[in-house]
């Protein structure tokens, strides 16, 4: 009785213990994910606590008064995680501001004109006027992609200015003060992103874009194996299985638009350029989640209850693992490639050997397959085997891309793997495949040191950043 | 020579022109695809109009001054384009800004406390401290999702009185400034996006939903004859076609999920109550989404280049054509069920059929197709057979998901097609389809008039919306 008695009292004081506990637990996992987060939770702080100092600094706070505030409210809605994110919030905020200040200050000119009765008339019809056509002008995706953010802060800009001008005369000089103010929040804050350990949205999609790459070639890796694992045991898999990871895949491709899209604001960093292709990052992905929607589908062979007996499977086992290996391999090689962003043909023999091995499976199947006097249960174990052909085609496809987002990027050559074929190459030599009219990879060597890579490499930085937008 | 002149001199402001021609088409064709841009846009001016009106009136300008510029910025800021998100961001915006203005003003009396150096140097540690805190804690997903907005939101505020209260001193009455404009230009954005031709997001994602699930009904349905065709043809058809539907079901996801956050924000309204299920919506969502997979796959028979020759499809042409029209109808049907907000068993028989011409494939494939030699030649029939099976297991998971969706969001009774076995159902009852345990569906009827959905009609408008966040 008095042990329950006791916890029935401590029991709500418990759960709520336990809440905590977990909520603390979930907050350190957060932190453990991604250790960047808590290192942006202080520059967050740190950019704030730099721009209050104009409400510390007498001679600050007596240029711009009250409105230093702007400067503190800038810095809380532009400081993002990204430097893609940040720049382009900052310099969406900054023109936009410039823009319609100006406007603003020409509407309430135009509107002081028509009179004391006219002007609030007036400047209602522009605003009316204005705030139409910018919501509708924001719905363009092309605009919404980008400057979505400038648009709503012209249009704030512009109503502020307009409207506050019907009581306050000293419109020029507020439009001035709100002008600078909000640069130096959005300098701050670009600043502060870029300076202190920034985070650069173009190396996260990136290296998204080889993760992805690499998930699909880790699955197929173990696919063969764990084709026939299942018909050795006679039972589907358990559903937990490490070779989900490409299903994150099947699902990336407004993830990636957005990083995209970010990351053309950033100015040249590391070994990423000004102007760096971001667009071909996509077609990257694009081919990639092709080849992801071809590997749901042999995913779902391994989960389904209607199987081939294994002794259908046995028969096709050597080549399909084969086919499905060296797809693998050379899914990884490229991602390995990407990650390090080097030139190399060092998929190309996999790619090779993955067409033999396809060319291998048909005759099998031909050959050995066509025994079998259940077609019913043939049909399983050949669709995996058709569909692992079309995993050859789509692994292609993605060294195309890649290899052309490698010399679009100007990659730099990977110190060459000496195989016996290889070793008449110069070492200095950039070596592109190229894909001939048999659909084969060629490799054809190019005697050009990467100086213009170096010469892009010492460009001033002023030039670096689009600060043409 | 003089004409080539004339060209060069018109060629700019001609090419100008073109510019601003083909510019102005996109607009058209922006507002025509979704007439509701126009309306939109048109509301945000009206909204942006009424709430300067501040600035004309001179009684409301005396009562807050210069701080009635932040019910117009919060107007440009909360204004959007569905009632959702409006909702969600006005009452983030609200409930941030009276909980930051009443624990900033705390912060300010406690930093007065320790006297004229130190009040400086706590304020700044109080901002530190809670930029760091309320950074990280953004990013927790769920808070992400729905209370990202006011998270910015609270900082912003906390950092503003707390820091402005160095130089006024009249904090109290800045923080109760700042709170009531915040709250009108709220409730005005609130109250123009509800009253004037609502955009429901929830509307959007229901149709959104219903519309998937249609567009796979439309490939299956002509999935059979276009297959065939190709068949006879010969060759691959040419890949603009309608079939394509379907391709934008694969990327849904993340849409479904922004769409089903904002929801939530929404009060009743039409059909849809308090509470609707909207999780339910993103189960049927992610069910039409494992069904395109297949789809694709089968899409990827289509356009492949390796086919099985006619004669192999021949045999399986009437069998394979009557399981995907079936499960296409059973799909339209459930689609068109859904988008009436009824609950209706017309999918059932279409989906029974579509098993039986699911087994019927199946023993004409053991018949006929073993006859044949060639297997490479059967396995690309034998592989779209195949997915066909498994997509009639998609069409009865979509099935029941729909169902439930149906019995949580308490649909109505669809006027019944008096079919034969029907006739003795009374109409008033509620048709329940139930999974039995052999996996077919049986109809349930259960006599109950829908009384608690009236009663729930009748609810005071004051307890619909989720006032309590």
């Amino acid at each position: 009785m008095t042990s329950s008695n006791h916890e029935n009292a401590a029991g709500p004081l418990m759960r709520l213990w336990g809440k905590i506990g977990g909520f603390a637990l979930k907050l350190k996992k957060l932190g453990k994910d991604d250790p960047r987060r808590i290192i942006h939770s202080f520059k967050m702080g740190l950019a704030l606590t730099l721009v209050s100092i104009f409400y510390y600094f007498k001679p600050l706070y007596e240029g711009f008064g009250l409105a230093a505030m702007w400067a503190i409210l800038t810095v809380v809605v532009v400081f993002e995680f990204t430097v893609g994110s940040t720049l382009g919030r900052g310099l969406n905020r900054m023109l936009a501001t410039l823009t319609a200040a100006a406007l603003g200050v020409g509407a309430h000119r135009l509107a002081t004109l028509s009179g004391e009765t006219g002007e609030p008339i007036l400047i209602a019809v522009f605003v009316f006027i204005m705030a139409g056509i910018v919501t509708f002008l924001r719905f363009i995706p092309k605009i919404k992609a980008r400057y979505d953010y400038g648009m709503l802060i012209f249009l704030l800009t512009f109503c502020l200015i307009s409207v506050s001008g019907y009581r306050d005369e000293e419109v020029i000089e507020m439009a001035f003060e709100r002008l600078s103010t909000i640069v130096i929040g959005s300098c701050t804050s670009v600043i502060v992103c870029i300076f202190i350990c920034p985070v650069w949205i173009g190396v996260d999609l990136h290296n998204q874009i080889a993760t992805n790459i690499e998930k699909l070639g880790n699955f197929l890796e173990g696919y063969g194996e764990e084709y026939f694992k299942v018909s050795e045991e006679g039972q589907p898999r358990d559903k937990s299985s490490i070779l989900d990871g490409y299903k994150s895949v099947l699902s990336s491709s407004s993830k990636e638009e957005t990083m995209a899209n970010l990351a053309r604001w950033e100015p040249r960093h590391g070994k990423f350029r000004f102007r760096h292709p971001w667009k071909q990052y996509l077609k990257v992905g694009s081919v990639t989640r092709q080849c992801a929607f071809k590997i749901e589908a042999l995913n779902s062979y391994l989960i389904s209850e209607i199987q081939s007996p294994p002794e259908v499977r046995n028969i096709i086992q050597e080549a399909s693992t084969a086919v499905s290996s060296e797809c693998g391999k050379a899914l990884k090689e490229l991602a390995s490639a990407l990650r390090k962003m080097t030139k190399s043909s060092a998929a190309e023999p996999h790619i090779a050997n993955s067409k033999d091995a396809a060319e291998n499976l048909k005759s099998v199947i031909r050959s050995s397959l066509s025994k079998h006097d259940d077609v019913l249960q043939i049909i399983p174990a050949g669709a995996v085997a058709s569909l692992l052909c079309e995993v050859v085609k789509c692994t292609e496809e993605i060294a195309d891309a890649t290899h052309k987002l490698a010399s679009l990027a100007h990659f730099k050559n990977a110190k060459p793997k000496v195989t016996p074929e290889q070793k008449e190459l110069p070492s200095q030599g950039i070596v592109l495949p190229v894909s001939g009219i048999d659909g084969m990879h060629h490799v054809i060597t190019i005697n050009e040191p990467s100086q213009s890579l170096q010469e892009n490499r010492n460009l001033p930085p002023a030039m670096a950043p689009r600060m043409e937008v």
